[in-house]
């Protein structure tokens, strides 16, 4: 690999040059190999999100962060590897149903997730209230379980871009995540590293999301999009709405308890009809016969798969799920319509009972959230409970209701007119 | 102090926020202390590069920058301080000439300076030539030698502004350098917290400069007299040009010898002109009786007070200097006039013969360097010497060379236009 000069890189990319191939495969590497110190790769990280990529260059810094790690490969099982990816949003429990359902319908499902830092929640705490199951599965533990199973929910390994894991955890403390072609190439190095041959992305817009509009979001949608139809894996982006809370539950338990409602037939429109589009889109994608994914979640398979792959984790799924010893209702401010409930303000106080992470060895609480009982649009009553926030350390609920107050929670005479929760959809 | 997230001034910066007062205060001083992190503050150093600092700001961080460490006071001497800087050029011996010719004009000039980097050479090294000589003083020593000799050049002690001496560091090496605000608050802090009632800048430009430009010359140049008035220093700037050396040697000890030739009445008339102009500068800033520079450089006295500064600080001002053992000839391509002698190239090239290092701690040769027989407008004859290389490491020659090819050295058969030393000034 021809070698550089850090500051030279730095400087090109300050001074709004591109760079070249050799400059891009070269810094991620040094990078990764410790020898661009962290203090160069922030610099460099700074004029990349204030200078920008173009679609070149940030094709190439994907291609090298995969190139940092090993890429899996499913294509000797006997199933299509595909794998849906969320970019994070409050109350979103999504990963916990299209996993066993599209393994329902014959798919493998090999699920890299990730844990929740920030009002965010992330799956595999989410799952870490199920009693016994665990996150960790070797290589040969997680291609197993895909041929047996067809679905696994897992952290990745160390080997898997190795690079994005050191570069994320520098741009998370020196403020430069905010930029959308390291956003893209950080999940999609991922994804594509991951080995699915066919990828569906959510991407959340609006206040609980990281993206605050639908043309940000599109725009990331747009450019991941490109990066994996680029490595050759089937790729389509949702951009949907995370103005409001997904469904009635925000926590780890909670979540769960919600996901096992929807595997059950029941569950919250808004959950079951994202979820139902996400499974259409990576069933239809996989290009074969395979079951109707509504037809899977209806008859129960959905709910088997569910069980079998929480059992081949160690997880116990007929255990009860954890509960919160303390709870405090919040009661609706007014008479009419809930015309906003704010994403984030519900899941900062999500965060706040204990159910999110401030650093990442934080630990969480399972119990830990909050229950909504009505959602945007519903009629509701003066002093009617809109929610029940729960924690195990109670000290913790004046946060948590400060986060609701100012207008988190709004009513009106009129009801709000209907907000579509899939705003677009970019892909083939 | 106000504490504030690392993460939050960065943002600020970046989204291109002004930052407030107290978060300025805050970033200086916890990245001196150890608590911001070196990855966040190239991050932000970057952001500041890309997205400005204003007036307000600039004043803040300079004043930041000094609250570091220990501003020095000199209003107890019997002499008014006055102080010179440059911005760095190739050849420019100017302050050699200026310290003692300012006391032997009755003012006391504490002369805190710094050794070279790169191509433009440092007046410590220089000094280093003469036998004997050292450029550490104490606090104590510096007072007394300015009340008894009137001039010294010094190191800075670590305890003047060391909030520059880490960023500066770390700019160096994230290309973060090149941003007019963050260039001159590093230059201001230190010479104001150096202590000087009165200070003339020569901000040097053109090919051998920092500043490529005059209008970036002069924008950096109005900022510096700006921060210098707000801190209640009496501060004027010159322009003055760099894109070929200033006089006929670069190099330590040739610039030395050079320096004398001057404080004997002789030398260069390029050399001359602008430490008159900025010896007039300080003396009638400083505002009583002084004597005239140009009748104390005619009558000796600034070669006496030459004498009694090198030997106040262990120097031998009658011992030879010292001369490179090696030496080639650079001829003249062509009959004609000289139309240009780059003054990066001929900085180059003195480097590589061993005048400068790459590295802060890398050893300097004090022998080594370039020669001139002419300057730009001269006659020459093709094949008449142009300059004399000096090293004791010949193998370098051919690296130094290699400098002074291509469009460095020019010849045209009529005469350049005349071009001004001195290219404006800006002050009160």
């Amino acid at each position: 690999m021809e070698i550089f000069d850090a500051v030279e890189v730095i400087a090109a990319k300050r001074d709004r040059r591109e760079l070249s191939d050799a400059q891009i495969d070269w810094a991620v590497a040094a990078y990764t190999a410790g020898q661009i110190a962290a203090e160069q790769m922030s610099a460099l990280a700074m004029a990349i999100l204030l200078n920008g990529f173009n679609r070149r260059e940030t094709a190439r810094w994907t291609r090298a962060m995969i190139a940092s790690g090993r890429r899996l490969d499913f294509s000797a099982l006997g199933r299509v590897a595909v794998d849906k990816h969320s970019t994070g949003g409050v109350g979103d429990k999504i990963t916990l149903v299209v996993a066993p359902l599209l393994a329902a319908c014959g798919l493998a499902v090999p699920q890299l997730s990730g844990r929740g830092l920030g009002h965010t929640g992330g799956t595999l705490d989410k799952l870490e209230a199920v009693k016994g199951w665990r996150a960790d599965l070797s290589a040969e533990e997680l291609a197993a379980q895909l041929e047996r199973v067809g679905a696994a929910v897992c952290a990745a390994g160390p080997g898997l871009v190795p690079a994005d894991r050191k570069l994320y955890a520098l741009r998370d403390v020196t403020g430069t995540v905010e930029s959308i072609p390291l956003i893209a190439s950080s999940i999609m190095s991922k994804k594509i590293a991951g080995g699915a041959a066919h990828l569906v992305l959510d991407v959340k817009c609006g206040s609980g999301a990281f993206m605050k509009t639908p043309e940000r979001a599109a725009e990331l949608a747009g450019l991941m999009v490109e990066l994996g139809l680029d490595a050759g894996v089937g790729t389509a982006a949702l951009v949907t709405d995370m103005s409001t809370p997904l469904g009635r539950t925000v926590g780890n338990a909670l979540e769960v308890r919600e996901a096992v409602a929807v595997l059950a037939g029941g569950g919250p429109a808004d959950v079951r009809e994202l979820t139902l589009t996400l499974a259409e889109e990576l069933a239809t994608a996989a290009g074969r016969a395979h079951a109707d994914p509504a037809a899977a979640l209806a008859d129960g398979r959905a709910m088997d798969s569910w069980r079998a792959m929480i059992a081949a984790q160690g997880g116990d799924w007929s255990a009860p799920l954890p509960q919160a010893r303390w709870s405090e209702v919040i009661t609706a401010p007014a008479t009419g319509f809930l015309t906003r409930l704010d994403a984030l303000a519900v899941g900062v106080a999500a965060w706040r009972l204990g159910a999110g992470r401030a650093r990442q060895d934080d630990p969480v609480e399972a119990g830990a959230g909050v229950e909504l009982h009505a959602q945007v649009g519903d009629r509701v009553t003066a002093g009617q409970p809109l929610a029940t926030l729960w924690t195990d350390t109670p000290e913790r609920f004046g946060a948590a209701q400060a986060a609701l107050t100012g207008d988190a929670i709004q009513t009106a005479p009129a009801p709000p007119p209907p907000r579509p929760l899939i705003l677009s959809r970019i892909g083939s």
